[in-house]
């Protein structure tokens, strides 16, 4: 493993992720080919879910093929070894006068897993795996989470003021944060595959919980509403994008009598939604069946917009996998808290975080930690 | 003013601190004398109450006295034009044949106010003031306050989770936060003329409000108990400090009958702590009212290290002037909240901050802002 190596490999990573938010449930991949005279020749990235892999992608970008004579190939993710919408790019590969094949990190893909690059072996060329592994795998984290679970990794965001409170005495939650923090929250909304509200919030606020302050990709947005009761005339459920919105439900007479229930689940990056029946649990929609329900359309990211009730019942049961908590200037003193009611008692059970990044966004100061 | 009286007047700024703790009620003063060619020939600080001030200790440190020939004087607050403990600093400048004062603040003590810069002039010293002017009032920001508002500027100190909370639903608040942050807080314990907390604290958690992780003056130790029935036995009434420790009580007859009264107010930097009789307000000790005793004893900063109640009491009444507020990456979900009722019932009655300022210690987040 070389400095160059982690330049070129760095490169590609880069290129991967503007796949973001598009490839889903796919991986974002990105791919540099560098002539044996050490230039760059050519790059690409998996674009969308269903079209080209990144390896084509490079190839396609170079200009006169007798460049790849003895290149090298950097890409961030192991070359899949499967049939898919696209051939398997290890064997388009193979084709190609190159020397060697540069791999961030193994596909865990059981279709995958190794065979790729075995292949490429097979076949005389040099494979080297692991540089910039643990950038590559931040990169995907959400594919490589929903691979080994078969769930949504969750991201709890929240917006509070200095004192922990998310909306003041009278409900109200407009605005505790900068115009600098949403849009930043726009920008994940167009990353994560859905954005999820519990049922009081989508009353109380009537959010829209798409894209706006910045151009993207309109997330699915879950709303929980056990009773199968909120008002037909909200956002979620009535503007441009309403076929996005997913309900979920644990209202099974209602469910069977009125809801247009999502009759099947595709394959597609653009499924529509529809209202999914989830078993009860204590008197609510059970939240770790929801998530494994919401993993099989397949859902490989959810991104968690409160209220508290959801906020809470969520870490309680340990399916929050990340938090990003703004956190604003300011005090009120009073309100809705941001969590309240995980069943801790003892110092000694705090949650605690890894990871964890500290970062002023605007005025206000942004938490980012993993559990 | 130029690069070069700044770069001194920092220097004379730096030099100043080193009085931080030991020079209250008195404002913290540096001093660096510079020779006609430019060199660095004397440097002092007011070091202790009561002792010289930083013009002289300057002065005092110049080896040969014939480098004063046209030598420029700078000093960050105004020279005092009259007789305290010691002479008047403007009197004994004028005796020197320097050339230029240069003073970064006027002092807004009644019997100095331009005096000393007046003075100056009128004994054909050139004076030229304002350099590094915010810097220096920074500096005394206690002082200041204390001159212009009779009572001790206030700063609430508050260590919590991410999700504000102080203490764990079982009442433990130990530790919430890291070894950094308590250092220095401990640190800032040295340089408050007073730490205070409500009673409730005083009794669940027996703290002792001293100077420990780092060398330094130990603090007076204020605790407000409303009915003056806090046992005798805890830390505050009992260590080696004991006399350093001020009760606050509104409890009239008890005060009369049983309490040690504080029995004259010394204008020395090392009073005694004994008991105080404040009015009673809504059932508790008059906050407002008792800063203003504080002022007269004088105490010109104190740093309220809570709990809730007493928190959230001196936001209602607007007589905090600073918060402090460790962040910990943790969660409790649960507890004691860090402010709770302030009387806030609507997002535009939301308090906000001046000056914030966010910075990570150790694991911790140190939120920095002003009222
Ligand atoms: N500043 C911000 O970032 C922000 C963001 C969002 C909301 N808010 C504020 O938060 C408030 C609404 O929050 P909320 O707490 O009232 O309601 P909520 O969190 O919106 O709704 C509770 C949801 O959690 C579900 N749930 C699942 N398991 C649960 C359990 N064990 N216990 C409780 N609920 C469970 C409920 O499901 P069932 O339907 O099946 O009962 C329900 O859909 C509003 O004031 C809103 O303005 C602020
Ligand atoms: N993590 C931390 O930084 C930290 C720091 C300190 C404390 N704590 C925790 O905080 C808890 C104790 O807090 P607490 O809230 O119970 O009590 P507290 O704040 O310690 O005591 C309340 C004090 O406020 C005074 N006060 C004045 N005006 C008041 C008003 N209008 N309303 C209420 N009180 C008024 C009371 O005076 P009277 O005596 O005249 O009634 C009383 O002395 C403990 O669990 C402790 O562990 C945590």
């Amino acid at each position: 493993m070389t400095n160059k190596d982690e330049k070129w490999m760095k490169l590609a990573l880069e290129i991967a992720e503007h796949g973001a938010g598009h490839v889903s449930p796919n991986p974002m991949v990105g791919c540099v080919i560098i002539s044996a005279e050490g230039k760059k020749i050519g790059q690409g990235y998996h674009e969308r879910y269903g079209q080209a892999h990144a390896e084509q992608n490079a190839v396609d970008d170079i200009a006169d093929p007798d460049l790849l004579k003895n290149a090298t190939v950097y890409v961030t993710l192991e070359p899949c070894a499967h049939q898919g919408n696209t051939p398997p790019c290890c064997e388009m590969l193979a084709t190609l006068p190159i020397d060697r094949v540069v791999v961030a990190m193994e596909d865990p893909t059981p279709k995958v897993a190794g065979k790729g690059i075995e292949y490429l072996r097979n076949h005389d060329i040099t494979v080297d795996v692991g540089v910039l592994e643990e950038e590559a795998k931040r990169l995907n984290e959400f594919f490589l989470y929903h691979q080994a679970f078969n769930r949504p990794f969750v991201t709890l965001k929240i917006a509070q003021t200095l004192d922990g409170y998310i909306a003041a005495p009278d409900g109200n939650s407009e605005w505790i944060t900068g115009t600098q923090s949403r849009t930043l929250v726009h920008e994940w909304r167009s990353r994560y595959d859905a954005v999820m509200v519990g049922r009081n919030t989508a009353l109380l606020d009537n959010p829209r919980l798409t894209v706006r302050h910045v151009e993207g990709r309109q997330p699915h947005r879950i709303v929980i509403d056990g009773p199968l009761d909120l008002p037909d005339d909200l956002n979620l459920f009535t503007d441009q994008y309403e076929e996005n919105t997913i309900v979920l439900t644990h209202n099974e007479e209602k469910f069977t009598n009125e809801a247009d229930p999502m009759l099947s689940i595709l394959k597609s990056d653009y499924f529509r939604g529809k209202t999914l029946l989830i078993d009860e649990k204590e008197g609510h929609t059970d939240l770790k069946k929801s998530l494994i329900e919401l993993g099989k359309l397949p859902l490989t990211s959810i991104l968690v917009e409160g209220g508290q009730n959801l906020n809470s019942a969520l870490l309680s049961e340990q399916l929050v996998d990340k938090v990003e908590c703004f956190i604003a200037p300011k005090m009120l003193g009073g309100g809705t808290k941001s969590v309240l009611g995980v069943g801790i008692n003892r110092m000694e059970e705090v949650m605690e975080f890894r990871e964890v990044k500290w970062r002023q966004v605007g005025q206000d100061l942004l938490f980012t930690g993993y559990f």
